[in-house]
């Protein structure tokens, strides 16, 4: 039952953003009791909290392999099936309107961080390796994931792995070009 | 009052999504009579168009000085600022959730297309000079403006010229890398 509340929550934080999670309806579209909803979920910021992150949509996995190339295509590839998903959605209507929430804020802040953080890891790896020229983690994380969320919230077609190699190609070569090595 | 309205329904988009755009929150935000809402605007996809388009914050300017690099960073540095607008979060909640409604998706749509089009034309321009390298301008674009939004949806600081000239160092130092000339 808990699952199904919280993807029902999920599902109209997509559709309408926060403003359309109002208990009745979720109640409604996970047919239980509003009741259970509230017992479960007394606070309001907590439901969302979970609705965003509980099913793992949040996070795409990033290998270690020693390539650096590969492993960030197949990072940018799951990040756009993520970032399609109806928990990635959810997030997307989140981020945008959570700037004068400060409760909001911070659970945003936490999901999204931790995707990107996850991709700064094996970038900051990469450079230690000398695999990458020393540069700021942070901005190449959004050089690489930026075009991604843009090319899905933009859609009409599916980002494809061969999107995902040119996007990292088009970006390492730059990083080389303009930081050495 | 027109211009009232919309900038309360603006707001409201902006803070909850368009689940948050009820006639009787837009009337008390904008501090009118219902009954001037729904004269004004009977249907509500058309409050929702006129909201994310009036006031122009959905289009940054775009010169052609002859000089790609030094007018993307303008537009780079604009776009920032009508991303971190009211109207541009509102834009960017209804653009993530409009995925399932097709009247709500061509609106965003036609504005979404709008931003990049401007960006997609001067980078055609710059192709034909032999600035850039024959190049898909839609790809392109995305590599351009995706960082910005991901950057201004992150926060937790302004984007700022220095930002702007980074991104475009290294898209334009990756594309002639990968693309030749």
């Amino acid at each position: 039952m808990r699952r199904r509340i919280l993807e029902a929550a999920t599902e109209l934080i997509a559709r309408d953003g926060i403003g359309g999670l109002r208990y009745d309806q979720v109640a409604e579209l996970a047919e239980v009791n509003k009741t259970s909803v509230y017992r479960n979920w007394p606070d309001r910021s907590a439901l969302v909290a979970d609705a965003l992150t509980t099913f793992g949509a949040d996070v795409a996995p990033l290998q270690d392999s020693g390539d650096i190339e590969a492993d960030l295509v197949d990072f940018l590839e799951a990040l756009a099936a993520a970032t399609a998903s109806t928990q990635g959605r959810a997030l997307l209507t989140v981020v945008a309107s959570a700037r004068e929430d400060p409760e909001l804020r911070a659970i945003v802040d936490e999901v999204f961080e931790r995707r990107l953080s996850i991709l700064e890891h094996r970038l900051k790896t990469a450079i230690e390796r000398a695999e990458l020229p020393p540069v700021e983690s942070s901005f190449l994380a959004e050089m690489l994931a930026g075009p991604v969320q843009l090319f899905v919230t933009r859609g009409p077609r599916a980002f494809t792995r061969a999107d995902a190699a040119r996007v990292t190609n088009v970006v390492l070569a730059g990083i080389r070009a303009t930081h050495g090595t």
